[in-house]
């Protein structure tokens, strides 16, 4: 079984950059393995072109395999951003009386509205939207990661796709899954149009060399480099996707970290956005809901394909084909974070995350690190030049027991850098200043 | 503003069953709303080969026409298939308790594994399907319905596909959506393989009719006829799969439901079934999770794709990268249900609405009715030979002010029958075989 286990992955891995049928060899090697096979079906190729697993699945399989070599080791961990304080009172109160409240005839609810519940809609477009996007442009769902996939199943098959690179790497992923690239190049995907962010253009791409596409990609404040697009440079981003025809899916699930009063919280606040994005958005790193999974996503009633019809139509119909609404008992914690209650614990969550963020970002100044971000986000992105990321990443984890994220696992203009995140207890951060200091505080 | 929607809804209209390129008309007659259109991104076409709206939802509308014009009727809904108990205390009570626990440090939890808990996929398997299914092919996830749909894309659009007619819509919605069809042909869809289930065949497919496809969604106990396959019928179906190299899609939202010992309650007791099928299954209708969202699917690490590559491997990597996990409140909900006080309650929830199915099944035999499913399903399937399902469902919702589901919404085969479902209170299932008996006992 072992054995037959290695030729499969031998066949699983061969995929990657040839058709089979091209390659007489790979069907040698996979004989033993096809002969095993009772289905006939083939395998969806663009899962073939896929890198490694998921990012984050691979950091934390590094993680274990670290702790399981060293026992003792006390590990902690800036890696996948998972926050890491308990819920406010009133939200998580809320959650358990909405419960409780299932066991009683009057608390009981079933299917509720697959794009979400009526007062949830409500509250959200008035605390976030107020007069730019209606009750029923907002479609509550379990997390910005899922509806990313799902607008991708929407967009279909024959879309070209931009992404800021770097960039949260579920935006290129689904890409590739939908059919929408070539192969790995060894760098990137043929036929993404990767918007390169350093800090040598501000983290803001040049919209001059950029090639048209269908979809833009934008994150801002941007996962991982913590950068936030100013007014003017959304600006840009909107003239340049409607010069294009572009339709542009935002992702804002940062948006509450932003303290530079030059960067707007929505796209909505950038005249014309209405016409071409699609904004999406969070309760994840805002009120601590990494496990709790709710989520929005904005889709005005103005977005209208080429062919003049409604893409709020469609995305009405994928939502409530593919999908079954947000859990009655989260919705009801969503609820509470937008009562005034909830939203002074909300942003005293996030003021504490970004308390971290600036200790982050002050130890690694210190050590006369280049250190971006960490002001209006929470990601601190430190550049180690002319380091592989894995390299820096293996390192930090050996000498540090310290989990970071390494930057070209967020694209290739990542490269040469890490990213640590913010999430974490007070405690933890402070020790792992400590190390971070002992190990490079002398280099 | 109304205007351009009607202009828009006929360009939306026009490309149900032509390309828009083939006709110059259509061009046209979109011309005003393609002036209004800034984004030059071509709609998804399989979503305009889909029919009107997703089923259910269609049906609410109809439902809430009803109500605005007669506002004092006391609409009684055997529709949507809607749990309406309460949940049983000590489920609902870990729920609460876990998300009262989620405002302490101790019981504080951020991202889970996107496959599920270890302690909640491991009482899976070891409750459902035991010495059949190990833990790590058991993938936790926020309900069938979305699970259906990720299958979708792991799948491809390259695939052919089967469903049985009549069919959860769901089935044949994906398929359509993923491209894997042609238009519709005012019958079905061109490319679909409907297995046809009727009462001239005991609700179990003509297999030596069928045609091979590379995936078959098969039900059991169906929804909507209510039919459960016995072990022999599985057996040949698991064969015919075999034979054909096809992966059967095998939904079992309704095992628990059997009472009939000669079926089956999982795939899996068919030998063979593992290296060719998946399973999804819910804790909707077994736990009255509908609104809380939670189900599973199981994926054998036997199941190897023509090129020898794991089925399992992708499912994983379609999990981390599409979804994020269910809620870590609802996975607390699930354990319960597995605990033996949990199960308890989830039998007497499920005796509960059994009964009622008896009860409404009882009634239409007396009235005369041809009736069928009821004693394996919480679905009983009424024949109205001859009459339209949707004239049928109008003429129930007009005279008897109660809302079921029609017939030919689950596919062509279902024309002639409506779906009574037996989620209700037992006032409101006594009261709806009063207003029966009243309009139709005289018959």
């Amino acid at each position: 079984m072992a054995l037959l286990t290695k030729q499969s992955v031998g066949c699983t891995a061969a995929p990657l950059r040839h058709k089979p049928q091209r390659l007489p060899s790979v069907a040698v090697r996979c004989a033993a393995a096809t002969e095993q096979s009772v289905l006939k079906v083939s395998r969806n190729e663009n899962f073939g072109k896929l890198q490694a697993g998921y990012l984050f699945p691979e950091i934390a399989r590094r993680r274990r395999a670290h702790q399981e070599a060293h026992p003792d080791a006390q590990i902690i961990s800036l890696g996948i951003g998972d926050t890491t304080e308990p819920l406010p009172q009133y939200i998580a109160d809320a959650m358990a009386k909405a419960a409780a409240g299932l066991g009683t005839r009057e608390g009981y609810s079933g299917y509720g509205a697959e794009q979400g519940q009526g007062a949830l809609r409500e509250a959200l477009a008035s605390t976030f939207y107020p007069g730019m996007v209606a009750a029923d442009e907002v479609f509550v769902s379990d997390g910005s990661k899922c509806d990313i996939s799902r607008l991708q199943v929407m967009f279909g098959a024959d879309k070209s796709i931009a992404a800021q690179d770097p960039s949260y790497p579920v935006y290129v992923d689904t890409t590739v899954m939908m059919g929408n690239t070539g192969t790995h190049n060894g760098t990137g995907f043929d036929g993404i149009e990767y918007m390169v962010c350093t800090p040598e253009n501000n983290f803001f791409p040049d919209l001059a060399k950029t090639k048209r596409t269908d979809i833009i990609f934008f994150c801002s404040p941007n996962n991982p480099t913590g950068a936030a697009a100013t007014r003017g440079q959304l600006k840009q981003l909107v003239k340049f996707a409607r010069d294009n025809g572009s339709l542009l899916v935002y992702d804002a699930a940062y948006a509450l970290y932003i303290s530079n009063p030059d960067c707007p919280k929505t796209i909505y606040e950038i005249e014309g956005a209405d016409e071409i994005a699609i904004e999406t958005c969070s309760f994840s790193k805002y009120a601590g809901f990494t496990g709790v999974r709710l989520g929005w996503t904005v889709v005005p009633k103005k977005l209208r394909y080429a062919d003049g019809s409604s893409v709020h139509a469609d995305w009405n119909r994928m939502m409530t084909t593919c999908f079954n609404g947000a859990s009655n008992i989260v919705q009801a914690g969503g609820l509470a974070c937008l009562q005034p209650e909830g939203l002074k614990e909300m942003y005293g969550l996030i003021n504490f995350y970004k308390e971290n963020a600036t200790i982050l970002k002050n130890t690694f100044q210190e050590m006369g690190f280049s250190v971006y971000g960490g002001e209006d986000a929470p990601y601190v992105w430190v550049g180690f030049p002319g380091k592989p990321s894995w390299d820096v990443f293996a390192e930090i984890l050996e000498k540090c027991n310290i989990v970071t994220t390494p930057g070209s696992g967020f694209g290739p203009a990542g490269e040469g850098f890490v990213r640590a995140s913010a999430f974490g207890s007070r405690d933890n951060i402070m020790e792992a200043v400590r190390r971070f200091k002992e190990v490079y505080g002398k280099q």
